[in-house]
C-alpha cells in the first residue's frame, strides 16, 4: 500500500497533505518527499471520541480474542516486509540490521503480551464468604484489574517500531484492553504511516471498532497537549527528552481529573569500574563502555554517559584505552538534523566547562554526522555543575576521576535517578560493591554487575523505568510484562453472583 | 503517659504549646483544654530530614524486624487502654464501641502487614541466564521491589485510628520500609498524640532510629504545603475532603520531582434498588439504606449518597418506608464543629434546588447536632445539577426515580468517579444488573451485590480507591494487603552475584 501522508482517524485516512511537514533523510542529509498532515483539532477530538466509544466493546473482548489481535498486528508488521525496513531505516539512518532487530523485538513484544493474556492477565485474589464469622459475617471478596481507559501514546525517535506505533506502550495498552491514540514521532512519519496499516488491518481481520487505534501526524505542538488534556484520555505514555516530558507533564498537571503520565525521561547510565577489576584488563573494560556507548550511535536510553574509577596506577592505561578505542569510531548519522545539532553543541559546550577535560575525539565526518567525544572531570566537578548530570543523547560520555573509593559513594549521593547502573567488579571488589550497591539501588530502575546496560531484555523480570527523571512514574516499567499494569486498575467484586464476574475471578 | 500538647520530632517531644490550638468536644460542644503545638518550619523540616536519614537503615531491616516493628506498634496501642478510647471518644463524639472497634481494626491492619512480611512481601520474579541464547545471551535478570523513602501521611477526620496516626496508610508505608512523617488531624490531637507515644515507645523497644516517625501538629495549614514540596518526601497519603485533597494536589504537582499522591477524596456511593428486588421487601431494603446511611453519623467515606430506583408500583411503599425510618432517627453528634455546620448549610441548600424534594427529616435536636434528611428528585435533575454528585458528609441521601430501566444506565453514563457502588437485586433483576454491572464497574472501585456499601473488609482482596474523584491514584487501593504496593517500587537486579541480591531473589 501506497504512502497516504494523512492521519489514521478510527478507520479512516484524513487530512490535508498539501502544506504538510516532510520527513528527512538524515544519512543522505536531505528531506524527504512524502507530505504529511497536521492533524486538526477536530480530527484529534475524532479519534479520541472514536477511541472512548469502543472502549466498553474492546475491554469486554475475551483475552484470547485481545491474543489474537495482538499477534495478528504482528503478522501484518512482517506482511508489510522490506517496505518498512527501508523506509524506518531512510527516515532514521539506523542501519538496516538494527531496524530488522527492532522489528523481531517489536513483534516479540507483541507476542509476549498475547501469551500473557492467555495464561491469565493478572493474578485473581479471591477471599471467599465466611457467613458465622464474628462480630460481622465475611463477605465474599475477588480482586481484579480493569483497563483505563483511551490511552493516549506519543512514539520516541529512537526506536521508530519498538517504542513507536506498535511499540512497548501501544501493546500493553491493547493488552490491558484500552483503545490507543497514537501521536507519530516527526522524525518517521512514513514508518508510523506505514505500522498504522498493519494495525488498521489487524483491526478490519479481527473484526473490531475502528476506535481502537488512531494514528494522529503533525508537527503542530499544539496537538500534544489537546491530547493529554482531553478528559477522555485516562493515561499517557511518553519516550523521549526530559525538556518534553516535563511539558506534556505540567499540562497534565492542568487537568482536573489526575492521571497518569508514564514519562521515559533522560538517564545518564553511570559505570563504575571498581580498582580490582579496572587492574584486571584496563583496556578490555575501556573498550567494552566505548562499544556499549557508540550503540545506535550513542542514541539508546541505557547508554553509558558517566563512567566512575578510582584513580590509581592503572587509570593511565585506562584512559589511553579509551582514547585510540574512541579515535578509531567513525563520525556517524543521528536521527535527525534537529537531534545531531544540539549533540554537537553539547559537546561544543562541555570543552567550556572549567574543570572538564576532553580525552579524546572519535573521527571527524561531513558536518551532518556526528564525532564521538569523551571527556573527564574530577567528582568535585560533577557534583558543582549541575548540567552534566543531564542526559546528553549521543555517542558521548564522561568520565570521573574518584580520588578514593569513598568517592564512589559521594558520587552516588549526588546522583538523580536513573535508568540504570552498572557495577563492574573483580573478586576483590565485592565488599566496595556491596557498600555501593545499597544505594545505588535505591537511585536506579536497574542494577547491573558486569555487564553494559545497553540491550534491555524483554521479560518478566525486566523493570526499564526508575527514580525521576528516568520517569516520571517510578512505580512502572515500559519494558517488558509487568508493562501492561500501567494501563490496568484493580476492582473488588463483592458478593457477586458467579454469572457477573469475570472469567477469571469465577470458583 | 500525659499529654504533652507537643510534636514527636524523631523522637523528641517539642513545641511551645503556650499559644496553641486546643480540640473541640463535639459531644459536650465545648473546646478541650489542652493546648498543641503549631510545628514551626524547621520541625517539619528536622522531622523530614531525619525521616530521610532513618531511610537506608529502616529499609535494610529484615522483613521479620519490620514485622516485629507493626506487631510492637499494636501492642503499645492497645496497652494505651481506656486512655485512648476515652480520648478519642472525647475528640470526635463517636460512640466507645465503634472507637473500640475501630482500634481492633487498626491493630488488625498492623498484624495484617506483618503477616505479609513474613509471608514473603512481594512475588520474586526470576529469569535466570541463557548464555547459549541466538543471537544474544541472555542475561539473568531478577524483579524486586523497593521502599519510595519518605512518607507523608495526613490523618483523616473520621477515622481518628485505622486511617490516622497508626492507621492503615502508615502502617503500609512501615511495612513497606518507609518512614513516615505525619500530620494530625486538628480535630483530634490529642488521640494522635496517645498513638505516637505507642508508635515511639515500639521504636524505643525495637532499637529503631528515631527519625522512622514523626509526628506534626498544627492548625497552620503551611506545614501541609511544605511537607508535600519538600523534595526528600517521595509519596504523600490522604483522606479526606476532594476541596483539600485538590488544594495538595496542586502543591504536589509544583514540585520539579512528581511523586505519587494517594488521595482518598470524596464518593457517592450509588445504589440500585432493581425493580423486582424493590417489589419484593420495599420497606426491608428502604430500613436497611437508611441504617447504612447513618452508620458513623453518615462520616463513612462509603455512605450511601444517592438510591436509585425505577418509579413504579413500588416506589410509594419504598419512599413511605424511607420516611418511617429517617423520622425516626435522632439527631445525632458529628465530628466536628467546621463538619456539622457543612452538613447543615448543605442540607438547607439542597432544599433550595429546584427539581430536588425533601422526603425526610430525622428528629431534629440541639443546634449543635445534626439531622438526618432524606431527598428526592429525577435523573434530569441529577444530570443537570453537579452539585448533586458531590459527596455530602453526613446522614443524608438523594433518592433519584427513574421513568424506565434504561435510565439507570444512563446515570452510570453521567457518573463520576466513585469508591464503591452497590446493585440490589432479585433473580428476576439478573439480566438488568449484568447490564448493569459492566458500565458501572468501570465507574467504582469495589462493585456490590446486594449488600451495603458500609463495611470495608480488610483483606488481600480489598479495593478501596476508585476513578477520580474517589482517589486521585485510581491504582491503588488504601485498605488492605495491597496498599504496601502504594510504596514500592519495581527495580531489576541483572547478573548480580547472589550475596548482593536480596533474600527474596535469591536462587
Amino acid at each position: 500500500m501506497a504512502l497516504t501522508g494523512k492521519n489514521l482517524i478510527a478507520g479512516q485516512w484524513t487530512g490535508e497533505t498539501e502544506n504538510g511537514f516532510v520527513a528527512f533523510n538524515p544519512a543522505l542529509n536531505q528531506p524527504m518527499t512524502t507530505r504529511f498532515a497536521d492533524a486538526t483539532d477536530a480530527e484529534v477530538e475524532q479519534a479520541i471520541v472514536a477511541a472512548n466509544k469502543a472502549f466498553y466493546p474492546y475491554s469486554q473482548l475475551s483475552a484470547e480474542k485481545r491474543a489474537q489481535f495482538l499477534d495478528t498486528i504482528g503478522e501484518q508488521i512482517l506482511a508489510l516486509g522490506d517496505d518498512l525496513v527501508k523506509t524506518a531505516c531512510a527516515e532514521t539512518g539506523l542501519p538496516e540490521a538494527r531496524i530488522i532487530g527492532e522489528r523481531g523485538r517489536t513483534v516479540g513484544q507483541l507476542g509476549l503480551f498475547a501469551n500473557l493474556l492467555r495464561g491469565g492477565e493478572y493474578t485473581a485474589v479471591i477471599d471467599k464468604a465466611d457467613p458465622a464469622r464474628e462480630p460481622l459475617p465475611k463477605p465474599d471478596t475477588r480482586l481484579g484489574y480493569l483497563p483505563l481507559g483511551v490511552v493516549a501514546v506519543f512514539g520516541a525517535s529512537n526506536f521508530p517500531l519498538a517504542f513507536s506505533t506498535a511499540g512497548g506502550d501501544t501493546a500493553s495498552a491493547l493488552a490491558a484492553g484500552c483503545p490507543v491514540v497514537m501521536k507519530a514521532h516527526t522524525a518517521h512519519p512514513a514508518t508510523a504511516e506505514l505500522v498504522a496499516q498493519a494495525i488498521s488491518s489487524a483491526i478490519t481481520l479481527c473484526e473490531l471498532d475502528s476506535g481502537v487505534f488512531s494514528l494522529i501526524q503533525g508537527e503542530n505542538y499544539g496537538i500534544a497537549e489537546q491530547i493529554v488534556k482531553h478528559p477522555l484520555v485516562k493515561a499517557v505514555g511518553f519516550t523521549g527528552s526530559e525538556r518534553v516530558g516535563m511539558i506534556l507533564q505540567a499540562h497534565i498537571n492542568q487537568r482536573p481529573e489526575p492521571i497518569p503520565f508514564y514519562g521515559e525521561l533522560g538517564s545518564i547510565n553511570p559505570q563504575f569500574v571498581l580498582p580490582a577489576k579496572l587492574a584486571e584488563n584496563p583496556a578490555e573494560i575501556a573498550q567494552g563502555l566505548v562499544a556499549s556507548m557508540m550503540m545506535g550511535q550513542g542514541q539508546f536510553c541505557t547508554s553509558p554517559g558517566v563512567w566512575l574509577v578510582v584513580d590509581g596506577e592503572q587509570t593511565e592505561a585506562f584512559e589511553a584505552a579509551v582514547k585510540a578505542s574512541v579515535e578509531a569510531q567513525s563520525a556517524g548519522v543521528m536521527l535527525s538534523p534537529a537531534i545531531c545539532r544540539t549533540y554537537q553543541q553539547t559537546v561544543a559546550k562541555w570543552q567550556d566547562i572549567p574543570g572538564v577535560s576532553l580525552l579524546a575525539f572519535g573521527q571527524q565526518g561531513e558536518s551532518h554526522l556526528a564525532q564521538a567525544a569523551v571527556f573527564t572531570t574530577s567528582l568535585a566537578t560533577f557534583i558543582e555543575q549541575a548540567e552534566l548530570q543531564e542526559e546528553v543523547f549521543g555517542s558521548t560520555a564522561l568520565i570521573v576521576k574518584c580520588s578514593e573509593a569513598s568517592e564512589l559513594l559521594q558520587f552516588v549521593s549526588a546522583l538523580r535517578g536513573n535508568l540504570t547502573a552498572s557495577i563492574h567488579a573483580a573478586d576483590a571488589d565485592i565488599s566496595l560493591a556491596g557498600e555501593l550497591a545499597i544505594p545505588l539501588a535505591h537511585k536506579v530502575g536497574r542494577l547491573i554487575y558486569n555487564q553494559m546496560p545497553t540491550g534491555v531484555e524483554v521479560c518478566a523480570s525486566m523493570n526499564h523505568g526508575g527514580p525521576f527523571p528516568a520517569s516520571t512514574n517510578v512505580r512502572s516499567t515500559s519494558v517488558g510484562s509487568e508493562a501492561i499494569k500501567r494501563f490496568q486498575r484493580p476492582i473488588c467484586y463483592q458478593n457477586l453472583p458467579a454469572e457477573l464476574l469475570p472469567s477469571l475471578l469465577k470458583d
